[in-house]
C-alpha cells in the first residue's frame, strides 16, 4: 500500500494531535537522512507521539489497516535500521518525545527511562547522584535509550559493564497489534517463566517497540588508572590482556588495540601526541577502575620481565590521560586524510585475534598488495575494527569501488573463525542478505518463525534483519 | 498415550544402546524421585544419551510418534522441573552422560561444556586455570550445566557476577523435531540478528534441550575481605549497601542480611559462633573482592558515624572467615530444629525491602500472631528468603497445613511491591498455576505463542511453567 488515504493519515495524525506530526517533507529531513547520507527514506508523515498509550494507539491502527511503520529513537544507526524505505509506504514513528524518566531509585540503582531520552541525560542524570551509567558511545549526545537496546550498542565499556543488553533489567514494548507489554520490573533475580525481555534487545524495533526501560546503575569509580603500552605483536597483546586479568581482578574497563600506522596517522593529520618516544609496531591503551593498589605497575613490571611489553607511560595527570585517550579517539577520523577507508566491524575469540590479523593481513595483501592495514579496537572483547586504508597512489574511487570485494574475503576468514561480521552495529539494512551466510538453516527459520510469531502481518520495520 | 509400545520403546533404546537405557524401576529411582521426596515419578525408559547427536535422534523419533520427553541433567531442581508425571506416559531424557569439556580456551576465558558437566567440575577446572568459574550453589557438587542454565540458577555470588544467564555466551539446542540450534559462539560481542540464546535459558527445558553451552570464567580474586556487621534495622542494612556500593566500586561478592532469631537458632542447633558479643535486631554478612585498600574498614568507619552500624568484626583468618560463613549457611538446616518451616523464595527491588520486611511481619502477625519470622537472604539482589517458623506451642502439621494459606499472603504483598514469588528457583510443576496470578495476558499470551512455536506437538517437558 504505497498510496495511503488522506483520511487513514488524519487518523493516525489524530492520535498524536497536529504538535506530534510533521508532513512538512522540509521538517521530515533529520528523520528520514541517515547521518553519513547512506540511506535517505520518504514518509508521508513522521509521528512523534509522546506517551506508550500513542504508541499503542498507532500500532493497533496500523495492525487494523496494515500499515508499516518504522521506529526510529536518535538516528544514529550505522546500518540503516532506522530509516524507511525510499517509495513512502511506510509510516516512521519517532520516539523523540518520549523522554521522561519515569522513576529514578537511588538505593535500587535504576533508573526507569523512556525510549526518547538520550544516553548523555542518563549519564549526567547518572552522575547527580554518584553513579554511573555505563554505556559509553561516540553518538551518546544524540543516541537514544529505544535505539541504543534495539541495537544492544556496545561501545567503549563493554570490557567491563557488557553491551547495553547487559544494563536493562525491565522493558516495556507495544506490540505490532498495539497491546502493551508491561516488562519495567526493577528486580535484580526473577525466575519466572520465559524471558521477554531479550527477545526485544537487539531486534531492531522489527518485532515489537520499545517505549520504556528499566537500567541499571553501577558504581562511579573512584579512582582511574591510564597506561599506553609498547607490545611488539598482537599475541603479546592478547598475553597482557590475561596477565591484566589475572592480576588487576575485574578492575579492567579498557583494553584498546591499535597499530603504529593507526598512531602515526593520528599524530600526522591530527595533533594527537606520541605517548612514548620509541616506535612500536603495536601499542594497547589499557584503563583500570579502582584497581587493586599497585596493580598496574606490577603487571607492567611482570610484563616488561616476561617481554611481552617493550615500553609504557602511565598517565599522572588528567591531561595526559585526555593525551593518551586522544591518540585513540583520533584514529577513526585520522582515516580520512589518507583517502579511501574501507571498514570492518568484526570480532573473533579473542584467543584467535593473533591469527586472525596474520591471515587477514596476508588475504589482503594477496587481493591489493599495496593496501595499507589500520587495526585497531576493543581487544577486550575481541572487537576489531579491521580497517584498510588505499593504497597511497591509488584514485580513491577506484580504490573504494573494491569494497564489496574487499568485505567478501574478510568476512569469509571471520566466518572461517567462528566470528562476527557485526559485533557491534547490528544488521539493519545493511547487512541484511548477509545474514544468509553467516546462519545456519535453523536459525534463519527460528528468526523467521518469530518475526511471524510477533509481527504476523510484517508492519514492523520491514525489510530490516530479516532476509527475505 | 500412556502405553508404550515394546517396539517403540526399542526404538528409543537403540539410538542410545543397551548401556544408555535404563528400564528396570529401582535403577530409574535415583532419576525419578525429587531429593525432597516431594515429586516422584514414573517412566518406562531412562534414556542416557552420550552425543548431542543421540539427543538429536531420540527428539526426532519422540516428534515423529508424538513422545512426550522430560529431560533431566543434575535432579537438583527445587520446583519438581525435572521429575516425569506419575502414570508413566513420558521418557525422561537424562543428560548426564553428556558430561565432556569439549574446549578449554584459556585466553578467551571460556569452557565449552557439555549439559552433564557438573558444576564442581567447571569451578575445578577454572581453578586449575587461576580462573574462577563464578555460580556458586549449595548443591553444586551435583548440579549440573543444562539444570542451572534451564532454571538460570542464581546462588550466593549473584551481586557481583549475575545468576547462570549471565555466564553463557553460546548455547547448542536440540530443538523438539530433533534438528540441532548450533549456537556454541566464543564471542563476546554478535550483533547478528535475534537473540536465540535467552530464549532456552530459564525456560526449564520446554522450548528445547539444551547439550552444550559456552561459558565464561572470570578473573580469580586475589584477596577476599569478609565482615560480620550488626545493623539496627533493614533500612540501615539497605543504605550500609548503598555506601558499600559508592565505596567499593564494583568489589563486592555479597551481601547478606539476616536477623537475629536466624543467628541464634544456628547457634543454638548447629554450633555455629556468634561473631559478635552482643546481640543485635538484624545483621549483614558481606565480603569484598580485590577491593580498594583499606575500603572495608573506612566504609565500616564511617558507617559507625552515621549510625547504619552498631558493631562489625572483620575476619583476620580463614578460620575466622569460616565461622562467619557457618552462621549464614547453617541458618537454613538450624530451622528444622524449631518444627516447621513454611519457605518464601521471594525479591522486591532493593529500595522496598526495608517497607516489605515491615508489612510482610505485620500481616503474617496478623494472620498468626506467634509465629516466628526467620528473613535472611540476598538482600544485594533484592531476594530474600522470608521464611516463618511455627509458634513454639502449635504442633507442627497443623503448622504445615496453613501453607497454602501463608504462602498466598506472602505473595499477594510481594506482588504488590511487583516483586517475584519465585526468585531463584523457576516454576517447574510447583508454581505453574501461580503464573495466572503474576503474570498478564499478554505476557501469557507470548509465553503460549513461543511454547507453541517451538514445541507445537507439546512434547517437551509437558505441564512445566506455561499454565493451561
Amino acid at each position: 500500500m504505497t498510496n495511503f488515504s488522506a483520511e487513514l493519515i488524519s487518523r493516525f495524525i489524530a492520535i498524536v494531535g497536529e504538535q506530534g506530526a510533521i508532513t512538512n517533507p522540509e521538517d521530515q529531513v533529520l528523520y528520514l537522512k541517515e547521518w553519513r547520507d547512506l540511506w535517505v527514506g520518504k514518509t508521508p508523515v513522521v509521528l512523534r507521539p509522546s506517551t506508550t498509550e500513542q504508541v499503542s494507539a498507532i500500532m493497533a491502527l496500523a495492525y487494523e489497516t496494515n500499515t508499516k511503520i518504522v521506529p526510529q529513537s536518535g538516528n544514529t544507526g550505522l546500518v540503516g535500521g532506522q530509516i524507511p524505505n525510499s517509495d513512502g509506504s511506510e509510516i516512521l514513528l519517532s520516539l523523540d518525545r518520549m523522554n521522561r524518566m519515569r522513576d529514578v531509585d537511588v538505593l535500587n540503582n535504576t533508573i526507569t527511562a523512556e525510549a526518547g531520552v538520550t544516553i548523555k541525560a542518563l549519564q549526567d542524570k547518572a552522575a547527580e547522584l554518584d553513579q554511573l551509567y555505563p554505556l559509553s558511545l561516540a553518538s551518546e549526545g544524540s543516541a537514544r535509550v529505544g535505539g541504543t537496546l534495539s541495537t544492544n550498542a556496545g561501545g567503549l565499556n563493554v570490557l567491563a559493564y557488557g553491551s547495553a543488553r547487559e544494563h536493562c533489567i525491565g522493558l516495556e514494548v507495544v506490540l505490532a497489534d498495539g497491546r502493551i507489554l508491561n516488562g519495567l520490573s526493577k528486580l535484580r533475580k526473577d525466575n519466572t517463566g520465559y524471558d521477554l525481555r531479550n527477545i526485544f534487545i537487539g531486534a531492531e524495533g522489527t518485532l515489537g517497540i520499545i517505549t520504556a526501560a528499566v537500567l541499571k546503575l553501577v558504581p562511579k569509580p573512584r579512582r582511574v588508572d591510564t597506561a599506553f603500552i609498547a607490545v611488539p605483536t598482537p599475541q603479546a597483546a592478547v598475553e597482557l590482556l590475561s596477565l591484566f586479568k589475572q592480576k588487576a581482578s575485574n578492575s579492567m574497563v579498557a583494553f584498546e588495540i591499535m597499530s603504529e600506522i593507526g598512531v602515526h596517522i593520528a599524530c600526522k593529520h591530527l595533533a594527537a601526541k606520541r605517548p612514548l618516544a620509541d616506535v612500536s609496531p603495536w601499542y594497547v591503551l589499557t584503563e583500570l577502575a579502582d584497581a587493586p593498589e599497585n596493580a598496574l605497575e606490577e603487571t607492567l613490571e611482570q610484563a616488561l620481565e616476561n617481554e611481552l611489553v617493550t615500553d609504557a607511560v602511565i598517565a599522572q595527570s588528567q591531561t595526559q590521560r585526555d593525551d593518551i585517550w586522544a591518540v585513540r579517539e583520533r584514529m577513526s577520523d585520522a582515516q580520512k586524510h589518507e583517502g579511501g577507508s574501507i571498514k570492518h566491524d568484526i570480532s573473533v575469540p579473542i584467543s584467535s585475534i593473533p591469527k586472525f590479523i596474520e591471515e587477514g593481513t596476508k588475504a589482503l595483501h594477496h587481493f591489493m598488495p599495496e593496501a595499507r592495514l589500520v587495526a585497531f579496537g576493543h581487544l577486550g572483547d575481541g572487537n576489531l575494527h579491521f580497517n584498510v586504508l588505499q593504497p597511497v597512489a591509488m584514485d580513491k574511487q577506484v580504490y573504494l569501488s573494491h569494497w564489496k570485494e574487499m568485505a567478501s574475503i574478510i568476512h569469509a576468514l571471520v566466518i572461517s573463525y567462528n566470528g562476527s561480521i557485526s559485533a557491534e552495529h547490528g544488521i539493519g539494512q545493511l547487512k541484511r542478505e548477509d545474514m544468509r551466510l553467516i546462519k545456519s538453516d535453523v536459525q534463519l527459520d527460528i528468526m523467521r518463525g518469530l518475526k511471524n510469531l510477533f509481527d504476523p502481518k510484517g508492519i514492523l520495520n520491514p525489510g530490516k534483519v530479516v532476509p527475505r
